[in-house]
Protein backbone atom coordinates (compact mmCIF):
# COMPACT_ATOMS: atom_id res chain seq x y z
CA UNK A 1 0.00 0.00 0.00
CA UNK A 2 1.25 3.46 -0.41
CA UNK A 3 1.46 5.90 2.50
CA UNK A 4 4.47 7.60 1.90
CA UNK A 5 6.07 9.59 -1.02
CA UNK A 6 8.88 11.29 -1.83
CA UNK A 7 8.69 14.18 -3.97
CA UNK A 8 11.26 15.76 -5.87
CA UNK A 9 11.42 19.51 -6.96
CA UNK A 10 13.53 21.14 -9.20
CA UNK A 11 13.66 24.54 -8.32
CA UNK A 12 10.61 26.84 -8.43
CA UNK A 13 9.15 28.54 -11.91
CA UNK A 14 8.36 26.45 -14.85
CA UNK A 15 11.24 28.10 -17.02
CA UNK A 16 14.36 27.38 -14.89
CA UNK A 17 12.77 25.12 -12.40
CA UNK A 18 9.98 22.85 -11.23
CA UNK A 19 6.50 23.60 -12.24
CA UNK A 20 4.85 25.44 -9.62
CA UNK A 21 1.17 24.82 -10.21
CA UNK A 22 2.54 21.27 -10.97
CA UNK A 23 4.22 20.62 -7.71
CA UNK A 24 1.16 22.20 -5.47
CA UNK A 25 -1.64 20.17 -6.81
CA UNK A 26 0.74 17.03 -6.47
CA UNK A 27 1.19 18.05 -2.63
CA UNK A 28 -2.85 18.48 -2.86
CA UNK A 29 -3.94 15.38 -4.10
CA UNK A 30 -1.07 13.37 -2.26
CA UNK A 31 -2.10 14.95 0.86
CA UNK A 32 -6.00 14.88 0.18
CA UNK A 33 -5.60 10.98 -0.32
CA UNK A 34 -4.32 10.18 1.98
CA UNK A 35 -0.93 10.08 1.38
CA UNK A 36 1.83 11.33 3.48
CA UNK A 37 4.66 13.22 1.59
CA UNK A 38 8.29 14.82 1.82
CA UNK A 39 9.97 17.19 -0.26
CA UNK A 40 13.55 16.85 -1.47
CA UNK A 41 16.03 18.17 -4.34
CA UNK A 42 19.29 18.43 -5.31
CA UNK A 43 21.84 20.97 -3.96
CA UNK A 44 23.00 22.37 -6.49
CA UNK A 45 22.96 25.26 -8.82
CA UNK A 46 20.48 26.10 -11.66
CA UNK A 47 21.50 25.77 -15.19
CA UNK A 48 20.35 29.81 -15.46
CA UNK A 49 17.93 31.97 -14.01
CA UNK A 50 15.02 33.28 -16.18
CA UNK A 51 12.95 35.96 -16.20
CA UNK A 52 9.17 34.57 -16.41
CA UNK A 53 7.72 37.98 -18.04
CA UNK A 54 10.21 37.29 -21.08
CA UNK A 55 11.89 34.09 -21.41
CA UNK A 56 15.27 35.96 -21.15
CA UNK A 57 17.88 34.64 -18.90
CA UNK A 58 18.84 37.15 -16.18
CA UNK A 59 22.58 37.34 -15.22
CA UNK A 60 22.24 35.72 -11.38
CA UNK A 61 22.52 32.36 -9.60
CA UNK A 62 20.12 30.46 -7.57
CA UNK A 63 20.14 27.00 -5.74
CA UNK A 64 17.68 24.34 -7.04
CA UNK A 65 17.34 23.24 -3.07
CA UNK A 66 16.77 27.34 -1.90
CA UNK A 67 14.70 28.24 -4.33
CA UNK A 68 12.24 24.64 -4.27
CA UNK A 69 11.91 25.42 -0.33
CA UNK A 70 9.85 28.34 -2.11
CA UNK A 71 7.50 25.75 -2.60
CA UNK A 72 8.04 23.82 0.34
CA UNK A 73 7.56 26.57 3.06
CA UNK A 74 10.77 25.44 3.93
CA UNK A 75 9.94 21.93 4.78
CA UNK A 76 12.38 20.63 2.18
CA UNK A 77 16.08 18.46 2.57
CA UNK A 78 18.42 17.82 0.46
CA UNK A 79 17.96 14.87 -2.17
CA UNK A 80 21.19 13.10 -0.54
CA UNK A 81 19.09 12.90 2.52
CA UNK A 82 16.64 10.68 0.72
CA UNK A 83 16.25 6.94 2.32
CA UNK A 84 14.52 5.09 -0.14
CA UNK A 85 13.41 2.75 2.73
CA UNK A 86 11.51 5.86 4.22
CA UNK A 87 8.93 5.91 1.08
CA UNK A 88 7.01 3.69 -0.77
CA UNK A 89 6.97 5.50 -4.25
CA UNK A 90 9.24 8.27 -5.84
CA UNK A 91 6.94 11.38 -7.69
CA UNK A 92 8.63 13.67 -9.89
CA UNK A 93 6.37 17.11 -10.82
CA UNK A 94 7.50 18.77 -14.24
CA UNK A 95 9.07 21.81 -15.13
CA UNK A 96 12.04 22.86 -16.81
CA UNK A 97 13.85 22.04 -13.85
CA UNK A 98 14.03 18.67 -14.66
CA UNK A 99 15.11 19.24 -18.49
CA UNK A 100 18.17 21.79 -17.10
CA UNK A 101 19.04 21.45 -13.58
CA UNK A 102 18.35 17.99 -13.04
CA UNK A 103 18.96 16.79 -16.25
CA UNK A 104 20.55 18.84 -19.25
CA UNK A 105 17.93 17.72 -21.89
CA UNK A 106 17.11 21.65 -22.80
CA UNK A 107 20.76 21.96 -23.77
CA UNK A 108 21.89 18.87 -24.89
CA UNK A 109 18.67 17.34 -25.96
CA UNK A 110 19.41 13.23 -26.75
CA UNK A 111 22.98 14.10 -25.71
CA UNK A 112 21.52 14.83 -22.45
CA UNK A 113 23.09 13.56 -18.73
CA UNK A 114 21.40 13.13 -15.93
CA UNK A 115 22.25 14.53 -12.37
CA UNK A 116 23.92 11.55 -10.28
CA UNK A 117 21.95 11.79 -7.28
CA UNK A 118 19.09 12.11 -9.41
CA UNK A 119 19.93 8.80 -11.59
CA UNK A 120 21.01 6.89 -8.31
CA UNK A 121 17.17 7.56 -6.27
CA UNK A 122 15.41 6.69 -9.69
CA UNK A 123 17.35 3.46 -10.01
CA UNK A 124 16.95 2.09 -6.47
CA UNK A 125 13.07 2.86 -6.44
CA UNK A 126 13.03 1.01 -9.39
CA UNK A 127 15.05 -2.09 -8.03
CA UNK A 128 13.07 -1.69 -4.75
CA UNK A 129 9.99 -2.31 -7.08
CA UNK A 130 8.61 0.61 -5.47
CA UNK A 131 6.06 3.29 -8.36
CA UNK A 132 7.23 6.25 -9.54
CA UNK A 133 5.29 9.01 -10.97
CA UNK A 134 6.31 11.59 -13.43
CA UNK A 135 4.66 13.75 -14.79
CA UNK A 136 4.68 16.63 -18.43
CA UNK A 137 8.74 16.60 -19.12
CA UNK A 138 10.00 14.18 -16.23
CA UNK A 139 9.17 11.03 -17.97
CA UNK A 140 12.20 11.99 -20.54
CA UNK A 141 14.19 11.73 -17.58
CA UNK A 142 12.57 8.46 -16.58
CA UNK A 143 13.22 7.01 -19.76
CA UNK A 144 17.14 8.35 -19.93
CA UNK A 145 17.77 6.26 -16.88
CA UNK A 146 15.26 2.84 -16.59
CA UNK A 147 15.87 3.00 -20.89
CA UNK A 148 12.91 -0.35 -21.77
CA UNK A 149 9.97 1.31 -20.27
CA UNK A 150 6.53 2.78 -21.49
CA UNK A 151 5.78 6.58 -20.52
CA UNK A 152 3.86 9.59 -21.88
CA UNK A 153 4.94 12.65 -22.77
CA UNK A 154 1.44 13.72 -24.04
CA UNK A 155 1.55 14.09 -27.44
CA UNK A 156 4.75 16.41 -28.76
CA UNK A 157 6.47 14.51 -31.60
CA UNK A 158 10.33 15.48 -31.00
CA UNK A 159 10.00 14.71 -26.96
CA UNK A 160 8.60 11.46 -27.80
CA UNK A 161 11.13 10.79 -30.24
CA UNK A 162 13.80 11.44 -27.44
CA UNK A 163 12.05 9.06 -25.63
CA UNK A 164 12.03 6.25 -27.99
CA UNK A 165 15.66 7.18 -28.50
CA UNK A 166 16.46 6.08 -24.79
CA UNK A 167 15.21 2.79 -25.22
CA UNK A 168 11.88 3.51 -23.97
CA UNK A 169 8.48 3.50 -25.36
CA UNK A 170 6.20 6.37 -25.98
CA UNK A 171 2.15 6.31 -25.70
CA UNK A 172 0.37 9.28 -27.01
CA UNK A 173 -2.12 10.74 -24.35
CA UNK A 174 -4.26 14.02 -23.91
CA UNK A 175 -4.48 16.07 -21.06
CA UNK A 176 -7.39 13.75 -19.42
CA UNK A 177 -4.99 10.87 -19.64
CA UNK A 178 -2.70 9.10 -17.55
CA UNK A 179 -0.42 6.07 -19.01
CA UNK A 180 0.46 3.19 -16.55
CA UNK A 181 3.28 0.90 -16.83
CA UNK A 182 2.07 -2.05 -14.90
CA UNK A 183 4.95 -3.91 -15.42
CA UNK A 184 7.30 -1.10 -14.54
CA UNK A 185 5.31 0.44 -11.69
CA UNK A 186 5.54 3.78 -13.76
CA UNK A 187 2.96 6.37 -14.06
CA UNK A 188 3.47 9.27 -16.25
CA UNK A 189 1.01 11.88 -16.88
CA UNK A 190 0.89 14.94 -19.85
CA UNK A 191 0.36 17.92 -17.34
CA UNK A 192 1.87 21.03 -18.92
CA UNK A 193 3.27 19.45 -21.91
CA UNK A 194 -0.47 20.38 -23.08
CA UNK A 195 -1.44 23.80 -23.58
CA UNK A 196 -3.90 23.15 -20.95
CA UNK A 197 -5.87 25.48 -18.06
CA UNK A 198 -4.97 25.08 -13.83
CA UNK A 199 -8.24 23.17 -14.02
CA UNK A 200 -7.15 20.30 -16.49
CA UNK A 201 -3.61 20.27 -14.61
CA UNK A 202 -5.06 19.79 -11.34
CA UNK A 203 -7.53 16.92 -12.70
CA UNK A 204 -4.96 15.18 -14.53
CA UNK A 205 -2.75 14.96 -11.24
CA UNK A 206 -5.74 14.02 -9.51
CA UNK A 207 -5.93 11.22 -12.24
CA UNK A 208 -1.91 10.19 -11.57
CA UNK A 209 -2.26 10.03 -7.94
CA UNK A 210 -5.53 7.51 -8.24
CA UNK A 211 -3.26 5.60 -10.30
CA UNK A 212 -0.63 5.75 -7.80
CA UNK A 213 -2.90 4.52 -5.19
CA UNK A 214 -3.99 1.56 -7.00
CA UNK A 215 -0.61 -0.23 -6.68
CA UNK B 1 -22.30 38.79 -10.08
CA UNK B 2 -18.95 38.61 -9.89
CA UNK B 3 -17.65 37.03 -13.17
CA UNK B 4 -13.65 38.31 -13.54
CA UNK B 5 -11.58 39.11 -10.71
CA UNK B 6 -8.11 40.89 -10.56
CA UNK B 7 -5.52 39.07 -8.57
CA UNK B 8 -2.61 40.75 -6.95
CA UNK B 9 0.70 38.50 -6.37
CA UNK B 10 3.63 40.24 -4.59
CA UNK B 11 6.18 38.14 -5.03
CA UNK B 12 6.99 34.14 -5.59
CA UNK B 13 7.60 32.60 -1.77
CA UNK B 14 6.12 32.85 1.67
CA UNK B 15 8.96 34.85 3.38
CA UNK B 16 9.47 37.29 1.01
CA UNK B 17 6.56 37.69 -1.60
CA UNK B 18 3.55 35.52 -2.47
CA UNK B 19 2.84 32.47 -0.58
CA UNK B 20 2.59 29.89 -3.92
CA UNK B 21 -0.02 27.98 -1.91
CA UNK B 22 -2.61 30.35 -1.50
CA UNK B 23 -1.48 31.62 -4.46
CA UNK B 24 -2.21 28.68 -7.02
CA UNK B 25 -5.52 27.57 -4.66
CA UNK B 26 -6.96 31.04 -5.19
CA UNK B 27 -6.58 30.43 -8.91
CA UNK B 28 -7.63 27.08 -8.77
CA UNK B 29 -11.02 27.81 -7.35
CA UNK B 30 -11.91 30.98 -9.02
CA UNK B 31 -11.46 28.55 -12.21
CA UNK B 32 -13.36 25.80 -10.70
CA UNK B 33 -16.14 28.09 -9.72
CA UNK B 34 -16.59 29.31 -13.19
CA UNK B 35 -14.83 33.09 -12.26
CA UNK B 36 -11.76 34.40 -14.70
CA UNK B 37 -8.77 36.08 -13.21
CA UNK B 38 -6.36 38.16 -14.33
CA UNK B 39 -3.31 37.93 -12.18
CA UNK B 40 -1.17 41.64 -11.69
CA UNK B 41 1.66 42.84 -9.73
CA UNK B 42 3.61 46.05 -8.67
CA UNK B 43 6.89 46.14 -10.73
CA UNK B 44 8.76 47.51 -8.10
CA UNK B 45 11.96 46.12 -6.63
CA UNK B 46 11.63 43.25 -3.47
CA UNK B 47 12.51 44.71 0.05
CA UNK B 48 14.97 41.82 0.24
CA UNK B 49 15.56 38.17 -0.83
CA UNK B 50 15.07 34.99 1.81
CA UNK B 51 17.16 32.30 1.22
CA UNK B 52 13.65 29.81 2.45
CA UNK B 53 15.57 26.84 3.30
CA UNK B 54 16.85 28.66 6.65
CA UNK B 55 15.49 32.70 6.62
CA UNK B 56 18.85 34.20 6.04
CA UNK B 57 19.08 37.37 3.79
CA UNK B 58 20.73 36.82 0.29
CA UNK B 59 22.70 39.50 -1.18
CA UNK B 60 20.59 39.68 -4.33
CA UNK B 61 18.07 41.88 -5.85
CA UNK B 62 14.43 40.17 -7.33
CA UNK B 63 11.41 42.10 -9.03
CA UNK B 64 8.31 41.86 -7.92
CA UNK B 65 6.67 41.59 -11.10
CA UNK B 66 8.72 39.08 -12.91
CA UNK B 67 9.14 36.93 -9.51
CA UNK B 68 5.18 36.76 -9.55
CA UNK B 69 5.26 35.64 -13.05
CA UNK B 70 6.34 32.68 -12.22
CA UNK B 71 3.69 31.47 -10.44
CA UNK B 72 1.53 33.66 -13.00
CA UNK B 73 3.55 30.99 -15.94
CA UNK B 74 4.06 34.64 -17.22
CA UNK B 75 0.57 35.59 -17.68
CA UNK B 76 0.51 38.69 -15.73
CA UNK B 77 0.45 42.42 -16.00
CA UNK B 78 2.53 45.19 -14.19
CA UNK B 79 -0.24 46.88 -11.36
CA UNK B 80 -0.37 50.03 -13.55
CA UNK B 81 -2.07 47.92 -16.26
CA UNK B 82 -5.18 47.11 -14.09
CA UNK B 83 -8.17 48.81 -15.26
CA UNK B 84 -10.67 48.64 -12.35
CA UNK B 85 -13.68 48.76 -14.43
CA UNK B 86 -12.71 45.75 -16.38
CA UNK B 87 -12.92 43.56 -13.04
CA UNK B 88 -15.99 43.10 -10.70
CA UNK B 89 -13.51 42.47 -7.75
CA UNK B 90 -10.03 42.59 -6.10
CA UNK B 91 -8.13 39.52 -4.90
CA UNK B 92 -5.04 39.52 -2.74
CA UNK B 93 -3.16 36.37 -1.35
CA UNK B 94 -1.04 36.78 1.23
CA UNK B 95 2.67 36.06 1.95
CA UNK B 96 5.23 38.44 3.59
CA UNK B 97 5.21 40.14 -0.07
CA UNK B 98 2.53 41.88 1.30
CA UNK B 99 4.27 42.94 4.56
CA UNK B 100 7.48 43.59 2.86
CA UNK B 101 7.25 44.88 -0.84
CA UNK B 102 3.03 46.09 -0.73
CA UNK B 103 4.06 47.08 2.44
CA UNK B 104 6.50 47.94 5.20
CA UNK B 105 4.48 46.13 8.03
CA UNK B 106 6.46 43.86 8.30
CA UNK B 107 9.49 46.45 8.97
CA UNK B 108 7.64 49.28 10.69
CA UNK B 109 4.13 47.87 12.52
CA UNK B 110 2.17 50.55 13.08
CA UNK B 111 4.23 53.05 11.14
CA UNK B 112 3.84 50.80 8.37
CA UNK B 113 3.56 52.91 4.81
CA UNK B 114 1.70 51.20 1.89
CA UNK B 115 2.75 51.07 -1.83
CA UNK B 116 0.98 53.59 -4.04
CA UNK B 117 -0.34 51.75 -6.79
CA UNK B 118 -2.02 49.07 -4.09
CA UNK B 119 -3.34 52.08 -1.91
CA UNK B 120 -4.79 53.39 -5.12
CA UNK B 121 -6.51 50.31 -6.34
CA UNK B 122 -7.70 49.10 -2.93
CA UNK B 123 -9.08 52.63 -2.64
CA UNK B 124 -10.64 52.46 -6.31
CA UNK B 125 -12.45 48.85 -5.84
CA UNK B 126 -13.99 50.19 -2.61
CA UNK B 127 -15.18 53.46 -4.12
CA UNK B 128 -16.74 51.15 -6.85
CA UNK B 129 -18.38 49.03 -3.94
CA UNK B 130 -16.59 46.26 -5.78
CA UNK B 131 -15.76 43.04 -3.12
CA UNK B 132 -11.90 43.06 -2.26
CA UNK B 133 -11.20 39.60 -1.03
CA UNK B 134 -7.72 39.26 1.26
CA UNK B 135 -5.87 36.39 2.64
CA UNK B 136 -3.64 35.68 5.32
CA UNK B 137 -1.49 38.65 6.44
CA UNK B 138 -3.19 41.16 3.84
CA UNK B 139 -6.13 41.96 5.19
CA UNK B 140 -3.54 44.38 7.98
CA UNK B 141 -2.88 46.14 4.29
CA UNK B 142 -6.61 46.55 3.81
CA UNK B 143 -7.23 47.78 7.39
CA UNK B 144 -4.70 50.27 6.85
CA UNK B 145 -5.93 51.35 3.38
CA UNK B 146 -9.47 51.71 4.29
CA UNK B 147 -10.12 52.64 7.94
CA UNK B 148 -13.22 51.71 9.68
CA UNK B 149 -13.89 47.76 8.05
CA UNK B 150 -14.32 44.66 9.88
CA UNK B 151 -11.51 41.90 8.71
CA UNK B 152 -9.82 38.51 10.54
CA UNK B 153 -6.07 38.03 10.61
CA UNK B 154 -6.99 34.74 12.09
CA UNK B 155 -6.66 35.06 16.09
CA UNK B 156 -2.54 36.48 16.38
CA UNK B 157 -3.15 38.98 19.09
CA UNK B 158 -0.08 41.30 17.77
CA UNK B 159 -1.64 41.58 13.89
CA UNK B 160 -5.16 41.93 15.88
CA UNK B 161 -3.78 44.92 17.74
CA UNK B 162 -2.08 46.92 14.60
CA UNK B 163 -5.81 46.02 13.00
CA UNK B 164 -7.47 47.91 15.31
CA UNK B 165 -5.01 50.94 15.80
CA UNK B 166 -5.58 51.22 11.86
CA UNK B 167 -8.90 52.19 12.69
CA UNK B 168 -10.67 48.86 11.31
CA UNK B 169 -12.20 46.25 13.82
CA UNK B 170 -10.90 42.88 14.21
CA UNK B 171 -13.00 39.20 14.23
CA UNK B 172 -10.83 36.12 15.69
CA UNK B 173 -11.04 32.91 12.95
CA UNK B 174 -10.21 29.75 12.84
CA UNK B 175 -8.39 28.24 10.23
CA UNK B 176 -11.86 26.68 8.79
CA UNK B 177 -13.71 29.87 8.89
CA UNK B 178 -13.94 33.03 6.61
CA UNK B 179 -15.25 36.76 7.75
CA UNK B 180 -17.40 38.62 5.91
CA UNK B 181 -17.61 42.59 6.24
CA UNK B 182 -21.05 42.69 3.94
CA UNK B 183 -21.85 46.28 4.61
CA UNK B 184 -18.04 47.40 2.91
CA UNK B 185 -17.92 44.08 1.06
CA UNK B 186 -14.54 42.28 2.63
CA UNK B 187 -13.87 38.70 2.30
CA UNK B 188 -11.18 38.18 4.81
CA UNK B 189 -9.67 34.55 5.55
CA UNK B 190 -7.14 33.43 7.92
CA UNK B 191 -4.85 30.74 5.71
CA UNK B 192 -1.18 29.91 6.75
CA UNK B 193 -1.50 33.03 9.56
CA UNK B 194 -2.48 29.25 11.36
CA UNK B 195 0.10 26.70 11.26
CA UNK B 196 -2.33 25.14 8.76
CA UNK B 197 -2.19 22.10 6.47
CA UNK B 198 -2.03 22.47 2.62
CA UNK B 199 -5.71 20.75 2.63
CA UNK B 200 -7.13 23.06 5.62
CA UNK B 201 -5.62 26.46 3.54
CA UNK B 202 -7.30 25.27 0.39
CA UNK B 203 -10.21 24.48 2.02
CA UNK B 204 -10.15 28.14 3.19
CA UNK B 205 -9.55 29.44 -0.03
CA UNK B 206 -12.42 27.47 -1.25
CA UNK B 207 -14.54 29.24 1.40
CA UNK B 208 -13.51 32.26 0.72
CA UNK B 209 -14.22 32.00 -2.92
CA UNK B 210 -17.60 30.78 -2.13
CA UNK B 211 -18.27 34.07 -0.12
CA UNK B 212 -17.33 36.38 -2.82
CA UNK B 213 -19.80 33.87 -5.27
CA UNK B 214 -22.38 35.27 -2.92
CA UNK B 215 -22.26 38.92 -3.72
Amino acid sequence: MIQKVAVILSGCGVYDGAEIHESVFSMYFLAKKGIEYSLFAPDTMQAHVINHLNGTELRQERNVLMESARIARGKIAGLNQLKVNDFDALYFPGGFGVAKNMTSYAFDGDDMSVDWQVEDVIKAFFKAQKPIVALCISPVMIAKVLGNVTVTIGNDGATARSVKKFGAQHVNTEINEVFVDEKNRIITAPCYMHDASVLEVAANIEQAVDALIRF
